[in-house]
């Protein structure tokens, strides 16, 4: 069983998933040129804040690599991959992983123009090419390490929720059980435990990122881990990217799964929480806020509620560049309301009349609901951080202190001291955390996994 | 503006409104044949169990008054109405509001035949006919009486929870508050209260009954006396009863309303309770058990947790036959799991690709989610009574008390009797309920409104 990939990509090549085809058909695009992949985005067959940034830069690195500037100098091939880049920008004007990545490969190119010291122009720009290809490829595998990273921490922090049976299981039925020696415990006698279920929402794997995913990323550890007993998603209305991405990817990697409406995460967590041990709802995050509030996709907040009530966890997996320091709680996130057509029609493959077969050459738009009837969508909804058990990011785990408060600033004490208590010192003091909600003290670049110290 | 109605009915014609067509086009059916009643029963162009019951048993009565059995003879009366009240139990084999009105029609009928002690066969024919008919119209309005009782008590329950703004609002604004002269203060001074909004879930209005409905019933009350804000209403998946039929009958009457997703129910309070006065969840009740726990169409549990998050009152609207005295708790109540394609496929009028209309005349299934994906669709879902902070029957409310009980043996004392203490007496003490529950004690067979005694 290979891993869903949205991106494939070897130096020279890329293929891009054509999102809108899925889940009915499962079509990889060909992208060779910067204006196939500004197509790609705009067209939205890749979605997904990190893999429309990665698109874009690869696209170019494709082009460089086939030296299709044409350019023998120097300053031409500078002039000619800026000119390409803020192309791109275009695509998807308010992307900010998308400016990012555009800001950083213009100065890492600039920088190797400027520090190139050979005298032909023709090395000089071809220098100039592989530092861009370099760069772009880096963004990949960042974002892979980041997602591997997240997952790996994700399900360590979930497994060490679980109560270990001590006496092991005779016969432990392997579809129920797992058995594990617990990490720093060489030696020490292997625990077992059930195995584990959780809830998600709305889409963050695969098809989102380079790979493997945020808060599917965690489901796909704990599966690869053996600790997953049944990941469920929610439908995730309006847009059904649970049942219509989620499910994909957890059907396509054979991963145990089961989806439910958004109205049925309560009647779940009341009549199957003991027998399907759901331990957790993990999430993704549009932006955390200082304070560790949480904005996410609309219905976030509503299952942090009856998380709460039924004793469940309820986590959030978010890279670290998700965490906005400048912005000091959610109530100052502003929620975009949408058209109200989202959710009064829906466009799907049609299903034959007299076969029931799904046509995938066939879309409708249907109207499933009054046309006149007003409607109030908004886009995404906060949750409080008194809601949130764990924030898990690519440094580690942010869990919430006895005293309610998420440290961030000892996870990444560089952009701490940048952005809170560089630009205002007293209100920086007033919201620093304790030290109890990062369970990891490390230095902001590690990325090694943490081992919980028994 | 007329009050929707899915049945229309004068003594010799019925009417039903086809509610497949609905909420895009608006059509009745004459019914003027059991036959014709069957099929709409059978293809659902009339739902809700109440309305069920009075198609069927009013299309007889059409019947009877055109003299369509043809009889001379007061027994081939009697075999002609049984025979067809048993060919129109098979339309809905389940229904038990369907199976009590043909007990009951058959038993009147028959009474009426035993007593009718004319020699004229041609009188005692007309005497049996002329008794079916008033029996069937008795059911429609009874359950039109039942429906206003509900609904005026429960819009006078939500009134007493607001707080009255002593000092009358100078100007006041007509569209954000109202003014009333509490019920049993005549004389003393008017009050101001702001205007209300609720929340409901599902369809249970005028098209599941004779009209008004229960839980929509309380919202057109609210409306007509001038206390509601706006009525927002959840889409209610998968089957969208409420974005297709609750916001149709809101449209239909210019309440002012809102959808949402039933996703958005938590951002709803969060964000929009003080702005809006959001101050209930109201919500219909497939069966009452014994002690106050109430089965509803799945989603409507995750809304009562929600609502009690959010300090707003849970409210269940209920004829007193949805309150099975025989069911001990929701623990026994056997919930329904239905097939996945439920959540996975989807019908609606297409919308025109080029103008974006609705072209009623075509309808289509789409797929809105993987195809292999498992599900899990149970129908209803089982709200505990410490989440229920009222049940409004049309006999009056029933307030959870103190120790967390419902009394419904002061609501039903001689059900009550029957049912429970003469079954099982130690049981029935075990579980009756303390006397603060019912606010109102008053005779069984009472349809007074309860006024307040201030």
């Amino acid at each position: 069983m290979t891993s869903l990939e949205a991106i494939k990509y070897v130096r020279g090549e890329l293929q891009v998933l054509d999102q809108l085809k899925l889940p009915h058909e499962f079509v990889y695009d060909n992208v060779s040129t910067c204006e196939e992949a500004f197509d790609c985005i705009k067209s939205m067959r890749v979605r997904g804040a990190p893999a429309i940034a990665i698109v874009a830069a690869l696209a170019l690195a494709v082009e460089l690599e086939h030296k299709k500037d044409g350019t023998t100098q120097k300053l031409d091939t500078i002039k000619y991959i800026n000119s390409k880049l803020d192309y791109l920008m275009l695509s998807r004007p308010t992307a900010v992983d998308l400016s990012n990545a555009i800001k950083l490969l213009k100065k890492k190119s600039a920088d190797t123009a400027a520090n190139s010291l050979t005298p032909d122009q023709t090395l000089a720009c071809a220098d100039i090419r592989l530092s861009y290809i370099e760069g772009a490829e880096k963004i990949l595998e960042d974002d892979l390490t980041t997602n591997l990273a997240i997952g790996r921490y994700g399900a360590e922090y979930l497994r060490r929720q679980q109560v270990a049976i001590h006496t092991p299981v005779a016969n432990a039925d392997s579809l129920r059980y797992f058995t594990t020696s617990p990490p720093g415990t060489q030696g020490a006698p292997d625990q077992t435990y059930r195995k584990l279920s959780v809830l998600t929402h709305c889409n963050t794997g695969s098809l989102a990122t380079s790979g493997h995913g945020t808060a599917l990323g965690i489901i796909r550890s704990l599966h690869k881990m053996n600790y997953l007993d049944t990941a469920f998603c929610t439908e995730t209305r309006p847009y059904n990217q649970g049942s219509r991405l989620t499910a994909f990817e957890l059907v396509f990697e054979n991963i145990p799964s089961t989806l439910i409406t958004d109205s049925m995460a309560g009647a779940l967590f009341a009549r199957r929480k003991e027998e399907k041990n759901i331990s957790a709802v993990i999430v993704g995050a549009d932006r955390v806020a200082r304070n560790g509030d949480t904005a996410n996709k609309i219905g976030t907040y509503s299952l942090a509620v009856l998380a709460k009530h039924h004793g469940i966890k309820f986590v959030v997996a978010a890279p670290t560049t998700s965490i906005d320091l400048y912005t000091e709680s959610g109530a100052s996130i502003k929620i975009e309301d949408r058209t109200g057509t989202e959710l009064t029609q829906i466009s799907g493959a049609v299903v034959g009349k007299l076969d029931g077969k799904v046509d995938v050459n066939h879309t409708e738009r249907v109207a499933i609901a009054d046309q006149q009837i007003n409607v109030w969508n908004p886009s995404f909804d906060v949750t409080p951080r008194e809601l949130i058990d764990a924030i898990i990011t690519e440094k580690g785990e942010v869990v919430r202190s006895s005293k309610g408060t998420f440290n961030f600033k000892g996870l990444m004490p560089q952009r701490w001291r940048e952005q809170v208590e560089g630009s205002d010192e007293s209100q920086a003091t007033m919201n620093s955390a304790g030290s109890q909600g990062l369970q990891t003290p490390m230095s902001e670049e590690s990325t090694q996994f943490y081992m919980e110290s028994i």
